[in-house]
């Protein structure tokens, strides 16, 4: 998953544009995707598709011809969506597009007001002397499209489970290229699941929207969901519950992470279209550090350096974890539940003896039994019992084969 | 405030009588007072309006006659509601009848059982010899009429909120003058309201008594209400809920107070008859410290000395927020449900540029837009937002403005 | 009821067999018992009642002929339900036989299925040499019955309290001597109750599978029910939920006994046969140290120096209280809902003066006042005041015989 971020990590994505095309033709290569090209102009629900921002380079030399800001070695160091300049302003002129932090170059866009700017260091914004500087910004913003795709792994129900991903930041690796790299092995882990799982890799807000616009009747279907971003970083993982908040997927995020749990709020990443009360999609946000919880977000200093394979893998292996607790949560039923059927007599008690989980198998088969009274689904039982889903699953397994319990119809 | 509560210190007030008038007299030069008189012997729910208690002079001469107890120095010296008594008793006849405290000289009333007796402090009673003392108490108990008021704040509607002061004690402060001064001060601040405000000042219990046997029918109008006592002692506010324990009105006092919060119980002040099951009127307690709380109370201690001016003007802000609260708490319903309308386009994140308080009122605008989905009202929003509704009830008038939300019908 | 234990403690008790009638034999003795013997082979839901154990002698010999594990010294001795064995065997071909904890005698059984084994202390295993040992387990294992017993004390109402002893373990003092010893003095102690209890004695698991089988339709009566064991180590009282979790019996015993309160789980004694979803009784469970919660459970170590007789007593004083809260938790009406009734006039504030806890007397009787609409028990209003429930029971006698409350038909 690093390669992938690695490989990611240069390109210049905005919103539009040649970025999030040559992104989605790598993605491409490691899984099937399905692009949409939504024109300029095009209304989605409140919004209209902008117009189509590219750019092609970008510097600012100072009065010896040095360049000292130089957007081909760092695409952050050019304000996202930029006008086209080219000309000569004093430094004074320049001051009040030039964005800087201590040490950072800092991420600024500006989507929806025409204007131009750069992003560096405090420290290089220190070191220029006055004096005329010369400025380019060889960037087009012109009709064209935004550019959305899909991957769809078919269950054996459509109804869906929804994982998106924003594909708009450029060069920022755990916002969000960790989180598309971890969803694409997701995907290539999916087997013949029981729901039919969605990725939607799309530009944040504007792309969510123009998704939204388009498969207003397909959400009728989603089940479950998820927002994946800032899939990379050292921290541990965190929730952030759906505005439901009690809905299947916060649940079982829950059961699996444990309890570093955020409440729902309007603000974040796309949970909060898929959470717009029209909509109040059951789709919840999985980060590891949250949105704007660590000093390197939207700077320079999330860069490939601060995403590790490990955290990777750690947030790959959750959500692994996650679909196995939506896949295997069935309700059963005790075939025989007046007091506890002789588990001896069928051999379960035998089964149990050449696993080193033995107590926790004998526990986990206890509680279904008890709980399976049509009112209680395998992940009501695991929350109760405090058991893993998994052992909870395996212990319905084998109480089904011994026809002791049977699935709710 | 504070004039006020000096100027009824020294009125002997008690469950009826002139004190009582002469208390009404002087907050009716402050706020227009409609004053209701109700006949000694009046059935009133399950009470009957007392006799009327009139005193004018009550002492203890010592075997020398030198007034030892005096009356006019402080009403509190004799027991409320005593029956006249002039004679001559020797000190260990008079001791059953002398109540004490160290240093303080307490609060006591004998309402429904006829006695009479004196209160003063242990050392005046520790320095007295024995002999044969004089004794006079110059009053009267007979037919006449218990008197309480009302003032009227009209508003839109003829949905009402209750302020209910008790007005019996005598020269007691905080216990409460302090209540008296701080609900006429909120009463001359309201200005045309959405609800009708009724400020109701009586007796404590049987006032409230005789009020809610004559506003029977008036109870199913009364949608919040408060007790008012103790309003200005240097203690932090408390709010005692109402029987109902998440009425709108415990919600908004919680909201603007935070967590000094105690459950109800059936004793204190009036809200105990505002509470008691025919009525479960939402009516709760807002005091400083609370009923019974501090060792001034029912005491010579409670003297305006022991109130502050500062403490009644927080009192007093902490109320008109209430009223704010109140006053604002709409339900709307967003009219551009389908993901988050575009803010930019209409000039509302431009229109936050110029406040100091810009990430408060966008995050305020996303939540109302998020929760205006016809089940959530602007204080539901506040609580589950952890914003000040004031915030929240401006964002919501400027959504409004901008056509995104409408009040619900 | 230490007598009882000791009485009791030599028995070799097992799931069936003459120890199991001995034992109801002595109880008998102490409160009428009517014994049901249900014969080997009945099918009782999933299950067959198991042929019938009796063991008379059992003994292992060492090379020069000496007892070196002795039955009649202890009948832990010997692992419960052991076919008879007589012969002559190495000591390695013995170990895979032994049972053995350090310093104590573990309990160990196969009901279902055959062998046989001896336990005996780490240390007497350790001081065996090698050589040819001579075995003999005096035992039958054949058709016979399966025997348990009820107790029950007639109440007003059909509607019955269950209370469950298991008696099938042998040299156990605290698992369950002390439950049934204190079960006992229950018994003994009820007076002509409203409810009406029924006490079983049964095996523990298939005596309660046995019970359940024959009694399904009387299921439907039982409002509440415990199971009583480990009621006599020095620990303090612990009480498991039933399944529903918030049963009357699970809110009057912890009302009872305070915050040492377990959740359910379908493990430990038969409260979770009782609570199988088939029956779903509200039956939980009281015990001191809870199941398998000290170092002397199933071991030699619980015998009767481990049980006091001042343990036991806490146990019935709580069990008392708790049937105290069950007979006494009606629902009232007030009479006088509109404000507070006068209580002065009733002699009801008189009435509180002889008695020491006056104030605690005089809010029980506000809070009944205050909360008899119709929706709140006696049980109701002592949780949400936090006042005893004899207070609050009192209370609301001293009002319905002052005509201020009526009990809800």
């Amino acid at each position: 998953m690093k390669d992938l971020v690695e490989r990611l990590y240069p390109i210049c994505r905005s919103i539009t544009g040649d970025g999030v095309r040559k992104t989605l033709e790598i993605v491409g290569e490691l899984i099937p995707l399905s692009v949409t090209e939504v024109p300029t102009g095009t209304q989605v629900l409140d919004w209209n598709v902008p117009r189509e921002w590219n750019i092609r380079d970008a510097w600012i030399k100072d009065p010896s011809g040095r360049k000292v800001v130089d957007f081909r070695e760092l695409n952050l160091h050019v304000v996202g969506y930029s006008v086209p300049v080219s000309g000569r302003f004093t430094l004074a002129e320049l001051r009040p597009r030039l964005h800087t932090l201590p040490g950072l170059v800092p991420y600024r866009t500006s989507y929806y007001a025409e204007t131009w700017g750069f992003c560096l260091t405090q420290e290089v914004l220190d070191s220029l002397e006055e004096g005329e500087y010369e400025v380019l910004i060889d960037s087009t913003l012109a009709d064209g499209h935004l550019t959305y795709a899909e991957h769809v792994v078919e269950g054996e129900t459509d109804e869906e489970v929804l994982i998106s991903c924003h594909i708009c930041h450029p060069s920022l690796a755990n916002d969000n290229l960790a989180g598309i790299a971890v969803a694409v092995e997701l995907a290539r882990w999916l087997r013949d699941p029981r729901y039919t799982y969605r990725f939607v890799f799309a530009p944040g807000t504007i792309g969510a929207i123009t998704w939204l616009a388009a498969n207003g009747d397909r959400c009728a279907r989603i089940r479950h969901g998820l927002t994946l971003a800032c899939a990379g970083d050292p921290g541990p993982l965190t929730y952030k519950r759906s505005r439901r908040g009690d809905a299947e997927i916060d649940r079982a995020v829950t059961h699996v992470i444990g309890d570093r749990i955020l409440d729902f709020s309007p603000y974040g990443y796309d949970e909060r279209q898929y959470g717009s009360p029209g909509f109040d999609l059951p789709v919840g946000g999985l980060t590891r550090t949250p949105y704007a919880g660590y000093p390197e977000y939207h700077t320079s200093g999330d860069n490939p350096g601060f995403v590790t394979e490990a955290a990777m893998a750690d947030t790959l292996r959750a959500l692994k974890e996650v679909v196995e607790v939506l896949e295997g949560n069935r309700t059963y039923l005790n075939l025989s539940p007046y007091g506890e059927p002789q588990l001896g007599r069928r051999g379960l008690y035998g089964s149990l003896g050449g696993r080193s989980d033995t107590k926790t198998a004998q526990m986990a088969m206890l509680w279904v039994l008890n709980l399976s009274d049509g009112d209680h689904s395998l992940l009501d039982i695991a929350e109760r019992s405090k058991l893993p889903f998994g052992a909870v699953a395996m212990a319905a397994k084998d109480l089904q084969d011994a026809g002791l319990v049977k699935e709710k119809a």
